[in-house]
């Protein structure tokens, strides 16, 4: 315990930034004995100094960003602005200064990571991000370090919290969305513009930064099909349950059968009897397959104050640790650099309800159509109501561009009055 | 990548080690990217070097552990020999001889992981252990690393594949503990000598090792209370399901109410609400509670050749990439060095399955008892059939030997005919 104290500086210091001020006091003693030196706070970036945060000392805030990260030298910077600019400017200019950087902002990674691994490169510094995902989950960590002898295949991630509490909401109480979205709003889980989450922007964030760690390779948000849960109707989470599904907003990264890597964000109905099926209202978890582990699972809260701080600090003290003893992480591994799958070619198990005319020879015309299409059925289930009925049928794992043809040929089937519902499905 | 060839040495080659050999093999040009240098395995020690293992050439089967332990100079050794002797004298003489090493020995860890420990220190090399809890799931190192700037309150683990497939069995197909044994020994889930499964020794080991890391302290497996499955029956499983509960073999450890930690393995009773219940047949996983994250979960398979040699090669990466860096792991955490808590002092609540005399004043006679024991009942129901009645009784938190000798009294009570069934109830 002889080593220098090291000095930590906050950018942010909003709900996830004040817990990690107060764990920094709180807990001072134990993060002393964990890094082998003290830890200490030399200021806080504010937008305004003059609202007093609790747990910080106003001496410490300031709105001068290069006074913070140039005069007061700290070695380890913690960014929790979000969103691209300033945060990257400032993390690049942590940088150029010597200091590791701790970042919670998935946008930023997810969109320009690469200038940040090149940076933290050039200037011989750690930049650490376990925050950016799954809040307080351990996963990006095991998934560098943990499974580096083992070969990742597939992620399949619940990493949104507020779409998992909405489609919690429709499954278990057959609430309808827009129902299920204002609940959440009301109890903070949803923002007042909910966009970014319910379209699914944010966990294309995620699935991009997942991506990346999984398969060795340069992942953007620009790589990621994205779809979101506004369309989710209450007749899907229920034709979902009646096949024992329940639908969620899952984030997949896998290997396609082209080499690539397919990356994208949809709702899909998952078997009661996975484990995914069981997170709930707003935890987040990740469900990794890996050639050797087999089947693993992360889960845990995806948001809040507390749980992103525990994941901050986290990689604080990893990166506190490096300091002291004159290490470093591993930095960014890209050696596979494999291409990314082209949209499309994602192969899975689909879900269909075609609402058609209730007459002879329909049926055989949809079925052919799949067949037209080299779209083989797994189940087809036919509900009449007298001169209308229902199709509802799922194939085995087809890629989603022959479903798209599929449907697309089927609209146009005079017999065909609407293809209600086409939703992918997990399991073989 | 102008290292040179970093030397592994295998001590032991059957399910895991034959494994670890070949995903070194399939896998070498990834695990060399990963690390910076390639991975070569110069030997393997084994009992009879005339038997040929798949994927390993006869080269490199020896019976001589100096030779290779000492001459073929290895800068990282598995140990997946198992058992007490001679398992710790050959990593202690890898480490004099500069090795860093990998072991999945969680007897050996459990019994007198201190000695391995300082050996480590002492010679400058890393320990590494992974695979000695739960199998593939990546947990220790997360507790170690990224759940580093938390406090951990609790671990509840599912740490024994065995014991969880036969209790799945009883809750799913109503078997009785020696059919759902027998069953378990056919599919090779059970050995045919089930003794340190069943009777929670296994689970003990385990817990040992995870209330060590959660705690920053020494635990070993003489500091656990353990109790197997043995005496559960068909009975208790269908109260559980009554109940909404589901009995799983739980290796805990938490922060006492005393201050020390509190090591235990037992049955007890989860609400199948719960991320643990949901954990099926052999697989893993371990409940964590933090101060600041929260809730979280590590689930996968628990054992296994190909899963537990993903966990060791996770942990090989790891120390090949210290030795190609001049680095090493954070070494064992000790600094809190709280006290065990003593037998009976954990607190739980209970539940008690009477069997009484169905007359006046029984009822109040047994409230009594607990009431006199400082034990207060959260739910009571009566079920008649005659002359004799089952109290079914669930208490609020009370501490173990509180519950002990209220059960005393209890079978001391005339209108008590037995106690037929005392187990803990996860939740509040």
């Amino acid at each position: 315990m002889s080593a220098q104290p090291l000095r930590v500086a906050l950018l942010g210091c909003g709900v996830v930034g004040s817990q990690v001020a107060r764990l920094l006091v709180e807990h001072a003693d134990d993060l002393a004995q964990r890094v082998g030196t003290s830890l200490e706070l030399v200021g806080a970036l504010v937008r305004d100094a003059s609202i007093p945060r609790d747990g910080i000392s106003s001496t410490l805030l300031t709105t001068d960003a290069d006074e913070l990260l140039v005069n007061r030298k700290p070695d380890i910077v913690i960014e929790l602005l979000g969103g691209i600019e300033p945060a990257r400017e400032l993390i690049l200019t942590a940088m150029r200064n010597g200091a590791s950087v701790v970042t919670a902002n998935k946008a930023l990674l997810a969109l320009d990571g690469a200038s940040l691994h090149d940076a933290a490169a050039e200037h011989g510094v750690d930049l650490a991000f376990e925050a950016s995902v799954a809040g307080a989950i351990p996963l990006l960590r095991p998934l560098k370090e943990s499974l580096a002898g083992d070969s990742v295949k597939r992620v399949l991630g619940i990493v949104n919290g507020t779409t998992n509490y909405i489609l919690t909401r429709m499954d278990e109480s057959g609430a309808a969305y827009d129902d299920a979205l204002a609940e959440a709003q009301v109890l903070g889980y949803a923002e007042a513009d909910p966009t970014a989450d319910v379209d699914g922007l944010d966990a294309a964030a995620k699935a991009a930064i997942l991506a990346g760690l999984a398969f060795h390779t340069r992942v953007t948000s620009n790589d990621v099909q994205a779809e979101g849960i506004s369309r989710v109707t209450a007749a899907d989470v229920d034709a979902a349950r009646a096949m024992g599904h329940v639908i969620k907003l899952l984030a997949v990264a896998e290997l396609a059968d082209d080499g690539g890597i397919g990356v994208r964000v949809n709702p899909a109905m998952v078997p009661r009897t996975h484990p995914l099926a069981s997170v709930r209202e707003a935890f987040n978890a990740v469900f990794v397959e890996a050639e050797a582990a087999g089947e693993l699972m992360f889960y845990g809260r995806g948001a809040g104050g507390a749980p992103t701080a525990s994941a901050v600090l986290g990689d604080v003290v990893a990166l506190a640790r490096n300091r002291v003893l004159g290490a470093r992480d591993p930095g960014e591994s890209t050696y596979a650099d494999l291409p990314i799958s082209p949209p499309g070619t994602a192969r899975s198990r689909h879900y269909l309800s075609i609402n058609v005319d209730d007459r002879a020879g329909v049926l055989a015309q949809v079925a052919r159509t799949f067949a037209d299409h080299d779209v083989s059925i797994e189940t087809l289930r036919q509900d009449g109501r007298g001169d209308d009925a229902t199709l509802v049928i799922v194939t085995h794992s087809a890629s989603s561009s022959d479903v798209a043809s599929t449907v697309k040929t089927l609209q146009s089937l005079d017999a065909v009055r609407e293809v209600a519902t086409v939703m992918q499905v997990v399991g073989d």
